[in-house]
């Protein structure tokens, strides 16, 4: 099941929905008031909101087309967004860094959310602004000390992601968080995609596009530390709870490393595309 | 004044209140139900809310005695947490740094806060859990971009603060997120003093004491980057909102600098005491 948060055209306020035919959004919200608040909401009652999400998937009753409607972060407020650093092979080597004996955390902040195809910014204060494009896992329960052979039941789904990164900014200091959290920093989307609709997360293509021009070309099975092996790290030091947000790691590609290095500028558009998963396309256009 | 959110120990939820008198807490939910919802709202609409406040505290008729209580964290989901690291000259001392040229910031996740009072833990994947004692300042405001001449104006109050550090998980990676990460290890309050209340925040008294032991003793007026200049420093990158959090930087004498050093154990009592601020005092207990 593919599962949004959006906004139609002609309201303020966002709502919950589940994508079908490609291009149709079940209206959760109209068709079962009282079913779920919000994304997060209905993460956290999944085991007893399925049946009856998938009934009301299935009458597909009170429907929108995408068109009519801009879709959101699927998790518009998620408690923590974590973002793991230098996890594929390719990616180290065209930074020069050896590849890690240990997982490499940091966090971007909650400003830096949004939707998948909303403009990103170019900050005032920005030098260098780069994309990283990424396969995103969001968490489906509370948990801690969860072990690897345990953590394909603790993801609620995958999103695409553009963990994107202002690389002055990243090596200000030794602590890379604030080049990883400016405002509008945090795309993803389009929708989840559930976890039982993906057999393998481990093997997903994914690609990202800068004008159309192909900048990252990988597969999910590079990955350094897969993502069984992040949920171990991660919930050996916090708590997760539904609707966390994992950046899993990019491939080489990124800008900086190009020869000579291209940064992004105001009118790009930024393509992130993974199988089975679908995209997310952000314009950079100048900070408001 | 001094704004607490706290939980009457006859039941589960919880409140704000006015603390007064030292050992009363005024309950402001009780003696203005809407006033407001929780101390994020109340601190966003401080502007209509203050001298209503002020009545309701100086009337004083609806009160309950601290002891009747459990302080809670004054904010107790502040959207983001912000620390500075290395940020008072005898701490960079001992850690053997050279004094940073730019702020080093790092985050604190959303499991780590915790009450003033309330246990913390020694974590089961933990081997070096250390203090961290520090001023704490709470945003009033939304903003972008304040300058350090309006950045007094941005701050609501401030708070006494523990940066609680696993070392060894600060270490393991170059980025020390996790590290400051645990669940509990941000334990701040006591309550808010607001920030009429102190002329000069740059003038404080702070001291750590471990088991009655001084650890630290500093002054704020020691601060490298003082919290003007972090505030402008910060709201460069994002937008900073009512409630977020701002661990300012701890003095020297932090357990791992000590020789031998000494690391907190299951049992130890770790209070923090800030001139004007109030103190908070957890104690540490394995991890359950």
């Amino acid at each position: 099941m593919r599962l949004s948060t959006f906004q139609p055209l002609d309201q303020d306020a966002s709502e919950i929905g589940v994508v079908i035919d490609g291009d149709q959004v079940v209206r959760l919200n109209r068709a079962a008031p009282g079913l779920a608040l919000d994304m997060i909401d209905l993460i956290t009652r999944w085991g007893d909101l399925e049946a009856e999400t998938r009934r009301l998937a299935a009458a597909a009753t009170d429907t929108l087309p995408l068109v009519d409607l801009k879709l959101l972060a699927p998790v518009p407020r998620p408690e923590k967004i974590m973002a793991i650093g230098l996890n594929y092979a390719d990616h180290i080597a065209e930074t020069g860094q050896e590849t890690p004996t240990s997982q490499i955390w940091f966090s971007k902040q909650l400003n830096s959310v949004t939707g998948p195809f909303a403009p990103v910014e170019i900050p005032k204060a920005s030098a260098f602004v780069d994309y990283e494009g990424e396969m995103v896992a969001v968490v489906g329960v509370r948990g801690r000390h969860i072990d690897r052979d345990h953590a394909r039941a603790a993801i609620f789904g995958w999103c695409v992601g553009n963990d994107v990164s202002e690389r002055a900014w990243q090596g200000r200091s030794s602590q890379w968080m604030l080049g990883k959290s400016f405002d509008t920093h945090g795309p993803f989307g389009p929708w989840i995609t559930t976890a039982d609709e993906i057999a393998d997360p481990h093997a997903l293509d994914l690609r990202c596009l800068v004008n159309g021009e192909l900048r990252q070309s990988s597969n999910t099975r590079h990955l350094v530390f897969d993502v069984w092996a992040q949920i171990a790290e991660l919930s050996q030091v916090m708590t997760l709870v539904p609707g966390d947000i994992i950046y899993t790691g990019t491939p080489g590609g990124v800008g900086i490393a190009l020869k000579p290095p291209i940064r992004l500028r105001a009118g790009d558009r930024v393509r992130v595309e993974i199988e089975g998963l679908g995209a997310i396309e952000n314009p950079f256009e100048p900070e408001a």
